[in-house]
Formats: C-alpha cells, structure tokens, sequence
C-alpha cells in the first residue's frame, strides 16, 4: 500500500522552516505497513497544490497533506481543495466551541480571523484538533483518500495518531513492512559495508540492508517487505546475526539518539550522574537532561571555560596549566574526577578541547578533544579527533562520550581505541 | 528562473533522517534569484529517479539532486544517471588523487570500494569535493541543466557554494528576488496579522507579506519579486514601516537565531556573560556558546538541578525552599545575582520552572518558569507559562531570556509583559 506525502508553505521552498513532519510521518506511516512513495513540497499556490494533488493520485490511492491552513491570508489550502472538489465551505459547530474553549483557557480574544478556522469543506470529515486551532480535514472520493493537515508539528502528530491512523487501518489493507535497526559509533560506512559484505549479499529475497551515516553515527537498518504472514522469525534471526557481526562498534540494537539513550540507562540503574564541559559548552549535559525524569538523578552540572574557573569550581591544579595545559589528558582527568566528588555523583563525563573555528595551535589543532569518563572504579580519558563545524564538534564529541561511557559501565574500557 | 529540488534516499522517505539540506538549497538559491518550484523526495530507485527527473524537467531548466552517492550497494543515483543520459563511467583520475590524499590523512586505507567514487558519468562535468569522498556532477544538455551532489550536509555546501553557485550565475539570467524577515517572540500569528492587517492590504504590486510562526517566534518576511530593476529603495521603506508596527515585539530586523544574535551582541559589545539553568538544562547556555569566539566572553555557567547545589554554588538562601520554592521569582533573582557575582560577569540569566512532563504541583503546572536577568544596575525577573514538550519547554524559555535580556540592555524592562 503506497502513500505520498504534499508539504504545503513557500517556507519550505525557501528554506526558513525545516520540515522535521515529513520524517516523522515517514517512519509511523512506514511502521503501520505503508510504503512511502514520493514526497513532494510545494508553494503556497493553489495550481502547484492541485497539480501536485492530482499527479500523486495518479501514483498512489492516499495522499497526506500538510500545512497552509493557518488563519492568515498566504494560507489557501482549504479554499484550493473547496476547488479541487468543487464544493464550498460550512461551518463547524464543534470546531467552533473547540475554538471558544481554548481562546478562553488561554486568556486570548476569539476574533473573526480565527474563527475562520471553523470554516471546512462541505464534502470533508473533521479531523479534531485538541492542541490547536486548525482541524484536520479527511476527503474520501472515488476510491481515493486526501488527508489535510495542519503544518505546526505537534497540531500534526497529534491529528495523526488521534484520527489518521485510527482510519487508515479500517480503510485500507496494508503488506508487512518490518525494520529493525541498530546503531554504530565511530567507524566509517565504507570499512563497515566491507566487513557486512558477504551477510549482505547472503540476504533473502525481501530483506534489505541500508546505510545511514549521520556524523560519526552509521545506523544499520534491516527491513523485510512481505504480503503475507510476518516473517517475524526470519528477522530476528538475521537481525541477531547483524549485532553480532556489528558487537565491537554497536551502541544500541535500536534506532536511538545515543544521549537519550544513555540517560535511560543512568535512569533505569539509578545511576548519579554530572558533567564537566569546557569545549562542548553544555551540549553533551542537555543532551542527557532532555530525558524526562533526569533531574532526580543529576543534582546539577558545571561548563568551565576558563583555566581559573576548572581550578576554583573543579580542583585542577595550576600546574597542569603552565605544563600540559588545558586540552591535556591530565586536565580531563582532573575535570571528570573533580566535578563527580563536588557533586556526589556515580559517574560524571568531562571535556577539554578545541570546538574551533578559533583557538588553534599547531600541536592543539581544532577537533582534538580529550574526554573523560570518571565512576569510583576507574577514570579513563580518551582522546579523539573530530572533524565538521562547532555545532558538528559537540555532537561527535557527544556521540564519542556516550559511547565511551557506555563501555566504562559495561567493563569493556579496555577494548577501547586511541582515537578515530 | 525557476529551479527544482529532488533529494532521493530511502532514509529521507522512510523518516530516518530530517533534510536540512533542501532547506539550506532554498535559501540559498532565493538569494541569487532563483526561485524554487517544487522539492520532491524520491526513494533509491531508479525508475523513481527517472520519472522524478522527467517530470521536473517538463516544468523548469534546472534540477538539483543530493543523496545516492555513497559508496554501498543501496546507492544508485549514478548509475541511474548513466542510464538517463545514455553514457558510461569513466574513471576521473584528479578524483582519485584526491580520494589517496583524503584517505592517507585520516590514516585509513584507500579501499577498491572507495575508489568507486571516482568513476564519474562521461557526459557529466566533474564538481571537485575537496571536504568529502563523493564528488558534484553537472550534466548541462538540450539546455537543461542537472546537478548532483553528495547529501552529506557539508559537502553539499561545499560543492554548491564553491562550484555549483558561479557556475549558474554564468548559466542562467534571474529576475530579482528581494526577501527581507523580522522575528518576533511572544506575539501569536493571529494578532500580529490583525495588527498588520491595514498595512499588508496597501502593499504595492509584487510585494507580498508571509507569516513563519516558530515555537514562540513568529518570522514576518516580506518579499519583491521583479523583472527589472532592483526595488531596494522600495523594499528598504516598506520593510522599515513593517519594523515600526512590530517594535513591541520583535526581537531582531533580521532572520536570526535569538540566542545566536544575542551571544553576537555581548561579543560586539564585549559584555561578559553567564547563567544559571534549572528547568532548561543547559540549553540556552549551549545555545549561546555555539557562536564562535563566546569563551573569551565566558568563563563558565552552572545547571543546578538540586536544592543543595542552588544553595552551595549560587548562595540561594535555605528558606526559599522553605517559603516560596526553588520555582519562584525570588529563586530566580538569587540564581542570577549568585552566578553573575561568582563568575564576575557583566549580564547572568537564570531559569528555574517545571519542564515536565512530571514534576508538577496544583499551584506549580508544567510549563511555568521564572527567568532571572541580573546586571550590575537591575535585576529583572519575569513569570512565563510555556505551552510544549519538554525540549519545547527550552526552545520557548530560551527565546524568553533572550527577549528579555534584549530588553534588560536595552534599558526597556518596563515595558516587559508579565507573561505570555
């Protein structure tokens, strides 16, 4: 069963708004047995919307439709598809009482503007929007079935999960997709794709392997596709064999953001923690504090740029300085020993390095960066360097602490290398 | 001149990976006038491949692909394009000089499965990637233009900015594209559009006036499309109005990051600056210091989860927590003097709420915050209830401090909401 997706808003096109909705309905659609076909964006112009419309029916049976419904005057959606199916507007009792509700609990006037929103296509169902102020909109017509969604991505999920998927699986019939995926830190896709060769072209008809490198991350995803029975079995024996063949690099057996899932890990074995960041500003500590519930395990965290604030908050002596310095082993060492006893934590990470564009010198070149992993058993400092942007630095750097982490909690530091 | 955008890979449909690249594409290519007509996401297969291109091509002169360019089985898009054009490989011996060089300083191997890479269609001119493996081809036939990259971020950037942007200034004639954004932060869409409502319906001939709402920003960009000579002198004067009736609200005259702008701020300014986080984790002290040079202007920063550490590291008094709370305005007014005066800084910000999903209280709902602003002249702190999910929760509190430090250094704190 083949779906596409229409992504409606010249700020797509121009590029002011990154369309983080498409992905997600990607893989939920893709979860629920539908195979996503074609994704297209188009302006806020209702011939590119209809033309869009009517080649994607062409290709497939059920389109999905996003953005443009808002209440201003760039926003044509609703009136491009009153066209489309040449019907006109009503307006809708319940939205409207929706509306009155929520203007109210939010201090807000109702103005005519937004009451707008309460205005659908006569020939639609409504999907209810309980987050926001845009309904969704469900068109059934001569086999084929157009969903129109609002663009704000929580309004979106919401309608989705609420409504769409609900009448997707009573409307359609749908093949078995599975995925199952895992994630690797720090080796490259093409040493790993040498290494995967002969599992992969040993694969059955209908299983796939594909390669999806993101900084320093390569997932590995498996998918079967199938019409009939779930080939369940099949999977986990292959996908077992894939881990396997994967243990030296794999972080997770899952499709995982690496820091969410270290935190699940700190939560689960109620695990203190902290952290003490020089080059990678906070970015490694929020990572982790973006897990719900964490604030019960981490008293607090510290990010100490300067040489005076390591010495006075984290007990560096003044000699590593004047020897060493800062981007060193020993300063690592110090940092993720200091900040673990000042706050009484079990574990805490520390980083010492250069983030660049500046700071560079030539023995201390932008990307190096020493991290530390520091438990009352054992404190060990690795040194890595990293290549990309500021912000690509503190996400490798990132991504090198979780798993460096990971393989001080599971025993496994001295399997670990020098460096990447 | 109009240009579309076809990014294919399997991972992009099936919602592995979020495109910022298409984003990045649009803004960039609006700028030298282009004006993008469509983006479509295809899967790695080459009958989508083709008919995606196919049909591009019957609407514009110029195609952009990225992605299927990696060295595993599952990318395509080269052969694919052999296909297309009716050519063969050829192998492109400054590629594989390059691939030797790039592989000899990483200190790997040079594998047979890298050196794929420089096998290049005939027909195709070769788009040097100095940062990455998978070189640019431009393919200019029957006068259509098609460029293919590589969907690694960075080397897409690099290749359209180094190579691909001259060559179609020299290719192509544009009209002219003006778009000029202003943000705003803390104002819904639908009141702004009321209040702007006069002035957009005076708008002259090709003008046009689009709202991108954000979190709790809303982007305001005007744009002028011409033929002819450039309308600066026009667009300069209306944009300078649209400013003047959004001056209690907007944060920047430009499209910006808030926390980006501001850390640009105290850096033109050389204000030195730090915080104290609760609720938010980290996340606005990690926003600020991924603009480069920001630690020359920040010693450290604290997140300080515990009642314990609020006392210890920032001198919050014990009966806070007894009285009012640690989320209150008067925690949040110590966190900020506390941490501006233990790290001698010129401007603190300090953040202490309910980030939820858990943690809350029938008089303490998720979503409440006070953020603390504390100079050498005042200290300013403001209640706000943010609507979200926890990482929205910061995004929101983030924008906040911004805006309200802005309006802290801009000495118009008075003027500042109670909330929002």
């Amino acid at each position: 069963m083949k779906v596409e997706i229409i992504t409606i808003g010249d700020e797509l096109l121009i590029g002011q708004t990154i369309d983080t909705n498409s992905a997600w309905m990607g893989r939920e659609l893709s979860n629920l047995g539908f195979a996503l076909n074609r994704r297209t964006a188009v302006a806020d112009a209702a011939e590119d919307i209809k033309s869009a419309i009517g080649e994607a029916f062409g290709r497939v049976d059920l389109v999905i439709l996003t953005g443009g419904l808002g209440p201003t005057k760039d926003d044509i959606t609703k009136k491009t598809l009153c066209e489309l199916y040449g019907c006109g507007l009503r307006r809708d009792e319940h939205v409207l009482a929706h509306l009155s509700r929520l203007f109210e609990k939010r201090g807000r006037q109702l103005l005519e503007i937004n009451k707008i929103q309460a205005d659908l296509p006569e020939l639609c169902e409504t999907l209810t929007n309980e987050v926001g102020t845009a309904p969704g909109m469900w068109f059934d017509q001569n086999g084929k079935v157009l969903v129109s969604m609002p663009g704000v991505p929580n309004e979106m999920m919401h309608i989705m999960t609420e409504r769409v998927f609900p009448r997707l699986k009573n409307r359609f019939s749908t093949g078995t997709i599975l995925h199952r995926t895992l994630l690797t830190i720090n080796i490259a896709e093409s040493l790993l794709s040498n290494h995967l060769e002969s599992f992969e072209s040993a694969l059955p008809d209908g299983f796939t392997l594909a390669y999806l490198p993101a900084l320093n991350t390569v997932k590995l995803r498996l998918t079967s596709r199938s019409e009939g029975a779930e080939p369940d079995a099949q999977m986990d024996k292959l996908f077992h064999t894939l881990c396997e063949l994967c243990r030296e690099w794999m972080f997770a057996p899952e499709d995982v953001v690496p820091a969410r899932y270290m935190a699940r890990m700190f939560l689960e074995n109620n695990l203190r923690f902290t952290l003490a960041e020089s080059c990678t500003g906070g970015y490694i500590a929020n990572q982790l504090l973006l897990e719900p519930g964490v604030s019960a395990i981490c008293d607090g965290a510290q990010i100490t740029y300067s040489n005076a604030v390591k010495m006075r908050e984290l007990g560096v002596p003044e000699s590593i300085f004047s020897t060493v310095g800062a981007v060193s082993e020993e300063c690592a060492r110090y940092m993720a020993d200091g900040i673990r006893k000042k706050m009484g934590a079990d574990v805490a990470i520390s980083t010492t390095g250069i983030a660049g564009p500046g700071g560079a010198t030539p023995e201390k070149p932008v990307g190096l960066i020493y991290i530390g992993v520091s438990t009352a058993q054992q404190t060990v400092v690795k040194k890595y360097k990293l290549f990309g942007t500021r912000e690509q630095f503190m996400q490798r750097a990132c991504n090198c602490a979780m798993q460096l982490t990971m393989q001080v909690l599971k025993g496994e530091a001295a399997m670990i290398s020098d460096s990447i």
